[in-house]
């Protein structure tokens, strides 16, 4: 890690479900609200705002402090799709790491309920988006891969959403708060085979909000500080064909780079909060964050070591498939919970004694070309 | 100017236009290509890319790059509408000042012929947006102001865009590539009182590149650098009900500490690019600027002092009016112009001898509410 040693010392979010009365700043505003009291600062200590979301049109962060009276300082609206929250979370952990700030606010916003349907504006230009790639059919061709090479089936995708609901119910900022069992998910309806509606994320809409300081700043503050020891953004590289796409490059790579930045090893960290967009995925993050080798990951599931109570508990908070999956706030959202988890402040789903936890958001990554983005952060109390 | 010294190496943009047929990626991928041929470097060479725009979906900049095989390092999407392209240069600007890293690409592009009619889609949430106060209503109520205070009459705004379109008619990267004469502004259709067409920009589409270096890095290289030696990016402070608002609060604070970075004054300049929409807003900006005193600017177009060949020229490309004004590319095509005009590579609109240059965009702002994002670039050969 170079540069200045960086904290979160509050976060604030709201809980995500669907709000289509909403506008923008009334999803985001009370996340920014708690954050900043959670922190102990008042509005013109921050030195600059970064505001992730991907839906909002222009000038979204502007919008959302306007309404505080919290603008003058630059405001950057960063868009990366899943990772819009996590990337605006990095520009501000580096511009604080630089030496250029002391002190940010990070937002991470987003709508989806202004898409009636629920479904994402994709970009017809690319070509595998127009003949018929999206995104639950990318994964669905990624876990029949996975089970026919690993030996596995359908039953070991659904532990992965009950799981997911369990935690949720503990969660009072998740969409879903009620359990499912096996049987409930395996009766849900079909999506994309062998995926069905209760193993893919909802939409909804959410506001999340983090604040950060340099170490200089922290210690003449009141606030907890939780360190961040690595944050790193990376984009997909291009290439062309298909080759093993249950192993996602771009995730491998980042989480190779995050723990090399924090030192540790991945048997290090006592949470994580992965991107489980659906079943599949939280699977296939098990292995690309080195918390199991290629092909065990169902396992880990099935002798509990990712639940809560486990050795390494996976999504604590429910993850997208139970906490929701606001695009822009989903990042911003996890880094929220990471904080309260490594201060204790989780209730019914506290990690006990967490000192060491990763976040992982990744997005955009259409069949065989991952030229998304991918944000892994490692936090430390 | 904190941080290690960071240079412009290489520019490259498209002709602004209507392009209805391109994507995206067809509007910057020319743009990209230019700029890094005239940098003399390889895709491989880039560390990050920090796309501006605000109408271009999610993964603007990776889709772009995907198409070009430039995909794998972190790729950040801006935007921070008018200021999108430049507000991403001031992040690619802050990532290799603080060492972070070497060499950056900033791409800003957008297309405005996907709105069919030209109109922005603005966020009605805005009370002020909601009850009617779009841009050239604000900028009419701007104008009517001015004139009024200081005895000037429509005459003084037509000849902004005289100038314009001159200078654009020597620009090959221009929209509007034909001269106006005085009497054709006036007899121009009438948009919002005192504003006719010809005094406000044109809608369209385009893509402008910029390539940036550390020092360290330029002097490995075979490019010919210009240095950044002021970067400025602020939102406006809010502020309730009306104050005096011909003049920018944004722009005025925001130059102010431009030139504070750079140590130079204002007479320093040997051009400006400004972010010129509509006729009045170039005089407003020459004052908020510091470029002459308050009430005086519509005395330096009559004089001749801001048009080629004078003391300072003003938007020697043909500015927003006359070159277009893409939103998120604009920025990037100001900078890409100074580039051009402090390397000695602008031929008939050549700004003799220039040595420092001054960019500017500001967007955002309605009626009495600053809210939105300037961003001011100094640099110097």
């Amino acid at each position: 890690m170079s540069g200045r040693d960086v904290a979160v010392v509050g976060a604030g979010m709201i809980r995500f479900g669907k709000y289509p009365d909403a506008s923008y700043p009334d999803l985001a505003q009370p996340a920014v609200v708690d954050a900043m009291r959670s922190a102990g600062i008042e509005p013109h200590e921050i030195d600059a705002t970064y505001c992730g979301h991907s839906f909002g049109g222009m000038l979204t962060g502007q919008r959302i402090l306007k309404g505080l009276g919290m603008t003058g300082e630059a405001i950057v609206n960063v868009e990366n799709a899943c990772s819009s929250g996590a990337g605006a979370f990095h520009q501000a952990h580096a511009a604080i790491a630089s030496g250029e700030i002391e002190t940010a606010l990070v937002i991470g916003v987003d709508k989806l309920t202004q898409f009636a349907g629920g479904t994402l504006p994709l970009n017809v230009e690319d070509h595998e988006v127009a003949s018929g790639m999206v995104m639950p059919a990318l994964y669905a061709m990624r876990a029949q891969r996975y089970l026919h090479d690993y030996g596995y089936d359908a039953d070991d995708l659904a532990r992965v959403s009950v799981k997911a609901r369990a935690n949720g119910a503990l969660n009072p900022f998740a969409q879903f708060r009620k359990p499912v069992t096996l049987e409930e998910v395996r009766a849900s309806r079909p999506i994309a085979e062998p995926l069905n509606l209760f193993q893919c994320c909802p939409t909804g809409d959410g506001g999340a909000a983090v604040v950060l300081m340099s170490a200089e700043r922290v210690r003449r503050s009141d606030a907890t500080p939780v360190w961040v020891i690595a944050s790193v953004l990376h984009s997909g590289r291009y290439m062309t064909g298909f080759r093993d796409f249950t192993l996602p490059e771009i995730t491998v790579r980042s989480a190779k780079d995050a723990y090399e930045q924090a030192a540790i090893d991945p048997g290090d960290l006592d949470f994580a909060e992965v991107h489980d967009a659906f079943t599949i995925a939280e699977l296939l993050y098990y292995e690309a964050l080195q918390l199991c080798e290629r092909g065990e990951a169902p396992r880990l599931v099935v002798d509990g070591v990712t639940a809560l109570g486990g050795r390494v508990p996976v999504n604590p908070s429910g993850g997208l498939l139970a906490k929701g999956h606001p695009i822009g706030a989903t990042g911003v959202g996890q880094l929220a919970e990471a904080y309260w988890q490594l201060t204790g402040r989780c209730g019914d789903r506290q990690v006990a004694g967490a000192r060491v936890g990763l976040t992982h958001v990744t997005g955009g990554g259409i069949a065989g070309f991952d030229h998304g983005a991918c944000a892994i952060t490692i936090l430390a109390a």
